[in-house]
């Protein structure tokens, strides 16, 4: 299996999502969007699902971090919450799984330790646990997670998550653990994707700064209407 | 012929244009980035050329100013050089056009109150001047331009431009014009489109910071390589 350093260089990885509600949704714009990620130097990207996979695998040279979101009535975790959810971002040609590991109760009842271990032994990739705390990052090291990221900081609790991104956490796990810390969450500008690497992080991960177009309009027509009343 | 200020609102205009090597080149990619435009809440679209301009009006109900790009041998003025072009923007679905406004040569010895007349009279759409500072934004002003526009500055000489907005030449066609002026040009930020709206700004097209991923990209990979070295 090849090493999560050895997949995924230092630097910027683009989250290529998109909602179903979204003017770009759909895989064929979700591949420009990778291949235009590649063009201005991205070494990664993160995709969800069979499809936006195999269209940015087709269209692009970067590595994936493959993702299957999957919402089952009986758990809060949608994503990547079962070992076929695992497989099928990994035969859809994702080249590395990332997994949501909060100790919330998976579907099925599905043990995280047992899905690291086998989406090592059987699809062969590495795994990025995406924690929402320093806590769940040292547990998800020691249960053999090739990678921690940041990505559900601000999501497990009933509140609102914050404006910004945790960059807390990014030092604090950086501060703790062996493996890489990505910065997942609410990066939206440069300034804060600097930082993160500041403070440790290996790489961090970009979405819907880059990659949602309408969102990036919402934030200057908020901006405008702050400043014209 | 609708008044510039029926035409488009006060407000965020997205320029939604794509070059050649763009992974997002292409008239269904600027429809849809058009599209998320109008979902995130711009009031108009700024697009180039024929193809885009058909496109973008059948996936949008914003208002568009059209131009056509067009590079003459004999001139240095690309954005709509002359009448033809400004009717091919026109034919193709634009509400309004802006041209070039510079004193430069004109392919054909067309000259500006020509072109400003005849786009009034025969295509009867508003005209918006692009200019590089206030002495052209004063006479494209006199000759009947319905607004002004900074999209030149930085871009007639010899130099390489500046990394910001020239919100300096926003506030003096602000002071001394009485149509709307438009900023344009490098706005990258949510604070920089604020700020010209400050300054007296009726509305400000921002393009490569929402329609041009890979440009995005490049910033946040750029900042991170600042700050690992």
């Amino acid at each position: 299996m090849k090493r999560f350093t050895s997949l995924i260089a230092r630097g910027l990885i683009v989250s290529c999502q998109a909602r179903r509600a979204d003017a770009m949704y759909g895989s064929r714009f979700m591949a420009q969007m990778a291949a235009a990620a590649e063009q201005g130097g991205a070494v990664a990207i993160r995709a969800d699902g069979h499809e936006d996979i195999t269209a940015i695998r087709d269209q692009t040279s970067l590595p994936i971090i493959g993702i299957t979101k999957n919402y089952y009535p009986s758990s809060a975790v949608y994503i990547t919450p079962t070992f076929a959810d695992a497989a099928e971002a990994v035969t859809a040609g994702a080249h590395g799984v990332a997994i949501d590991a909060t100790p919330r109760v998976r579907p099925g009842g599905a043990k995280l330790d047992t899905l690291i271990d086998r989406i090592h032994v059987e699809l062969d990739v590495p795994v990025m646990a995406d924690v929402s705390n320093l806590d769940e990052g040292l547990h998800a090291e020691r249960l053999g997670a090739d990678a921690i990221a940041t990505t559900l900081a601000g999501y497990v609790s009933e509140c609102p998550p914050p404006a910004g991104p945790d960059l807390g956490l990014v030092r604090d796990l950086a501060q703790s653990l062996q493996v890489p810390v990505v910065a997942e969450g609410r990066y939206q500008t440069p300034a804060h994707a600097a930082a993160a690497l500041k403070l440790g992080a290996y790489a961090v991960v970009v979405g819907s700064a880059i990659t949602r177009p309408h969102v990036i309009v919402e934030r200057f027509v908020s901006a405008i209407k702050r400043r014209t009343g």
